[in-house]
């Protein structure tokens, strides 16, 4: 059974995206990166601060606006199309979910599409539902996709289980892995909560992408002997025998799946280091295209 | 074994639509459709002829606008676009495919989502992906959920096997049946050219749809006992026999095939008239939101 790292090939990621950050400073680019938060809600704030962070690092140029929880959807709607109009911004990222008074769709829809790194967008959906390799994917289902690839796990000709019909990660996910091309040309199910003797449908898969949010809900009887699993959930369960009263687990009962796999992501550590960097790889792709007078 | 009959079931849609133009004619709004023609293609010009043949015969306004084949695109884009400005207008269609010197994207993009009734505008192909009722679905796709639903064959839960990935049938035909909601909340697996064991995995279906638009492809090993299956294809295939040399197949080995079926569309007269038919409702659907003043 291999361990797939998420840590390390997302490592792997950064130092190509150095690379490619150093050739657009070189022609007098700076990938630059928006992230606006509306609101204080914790886990936001820090997924919005891994974000900035990481800017920083790569030394892309990063712009975060923390915005209050009442603010006014007509000013969120004004400071997106300001950022879409700033030339020093290629990528521009609403943290999700906003609160209620806010509708999340009209936000994303004013963002321009070709600065839409989060994937969102229409044209954004529509480019991959058609296959068109120019538009910009969810983070984290590229990301898993990166992680097969990396892992020299084939896609093409495979089944694929995708366990979850979210437009997140569930749908693009499956869109993205049977489009023709690199990491792609499997054959994919999409199984979901109405899914009849869901057990045996998953135990169909060679790979079996679990992302229905519900704590180890995989167990080792949906799983093929040798399959690869790639586990998409994070969700916190009450654990008394840690300091912080919990503990974050995936969609997969890890212990009783992993040894029948050929392969298998650990949570924390597997799909989750992959999002921010495929975020970063979007948003320099973004600069690379805004460069080349796209 | 029912041979679902896709003439009378269009039909009772054709009863429908006339209840809803009736409706529509009372609040003083006739449901219109422009077709637009570019080239002078047989099948096209059939096809475009039966639109509009239709569209008399239920009482809508029907506009036809057939094209010299080297129209420029600019006058294409310019006709589209007085097309999106007129009131009397509710549904625009561009007759598929266009000569070579035209980027059928560029046009798509050009019509109004909001009379996108063929559905392919990315508005339209991204609603359908996030499962976002008020969009317009293919008119294909759309027709081989009608047939289900009025033949009584419920989705939900079941194994659906779509085969062929292109973004005219198999994969709006996945999203539509994966979705929540009525005629939806299948299990989807979409099978294509590059699926191993493609005969094992169609016989795992419970409704099999083929839009592979491979003659006779489906044989009777690719189906299981007591299947649903819904063949998509249109194909000319060499006959002497014929008076006109040739004669229309589907997907599907009808013969070999229908025997083992719980249920099984012909062709012709099966996913055929209902395409039409869907296109007529879409542009009904489209004069009630105009109506609505949406």
């Amino acid at each position: 059974m291999t361990l797939i790292d998420g840590k390390a090939i997302a490592q792997k990621t950064y130092a190509e995206s150095k690379a490619a950050i150093a050739n657009l400073k070189a022609r007098g680019v700076t990938p630059g990166l928006a992230v606006v938060l509306v609101g204080d809600d914790p886990a936001s704030r820090a997924y919005v601060r891994s974000k900035d962070k990481m800017c920083h690092e790569l030394g892309m140029h990063s712009v975060k606006h923390e915005l209050a929880a009442d603010t006014a959807q007509a000013d969120l709607i004004a400071l997106v199309k300001q950022l879409n109009a700033d030339p020093a911004i290629h990528g521009i990222l609403v943290q999700s979910p906003p609160p209620p008074h806010i509708d999340e769709r009209a936000i994303i829809e004013t963002i321009d599409p070709r600065k839409d790194v989060d994937g969102f967008h229409p044209i954004s959906v529509a480019k991959l539902a058609l296959g068109d390799a120019d538009g910009f994917v969810p983070c984290t289902p590229l990301g898993c996709q990166r992680l097969l690839i990396e892992s020299g796990i084939e896609a093409a000709g495979a089944n694929v289980v995708v366990l979850g019909r979210s437009m997140i990660v569930g749908k693009p996910l499956a869109l993205l892995l049977m489009n023709k091309g690199k990491g792609g040309d499997a054959t994919v199910t999409i199984a979901h909560s109405r899914t009849r003797n869901l057990a045996e449908v998953c135990r169909r898969a060679d790979i079996l992408i679990a992302a229905i949010g519900r704590p180890e809900f995989v167990k080792a009887d949906f799983v093929k002997d040798g399959a690869v699993v790639i586990d998409v959930g994070i969700n916190r369960v009450d654990d008394l025998n840690t300091p912080k009263g919990y503990k974050i687990v995936g969609d997969v009962a890890f212990t009783e799946v992993a040894p029948k796999c050929r392969a298998i992501t650990p949570v924390p550590g597997g799909v989750g280091p992959m999002t921010i960097a495929m975020l970063m790889a979007n948003t320099i792709a973004s600069a690379q295209r805004f460069a080349a007078g796209a």
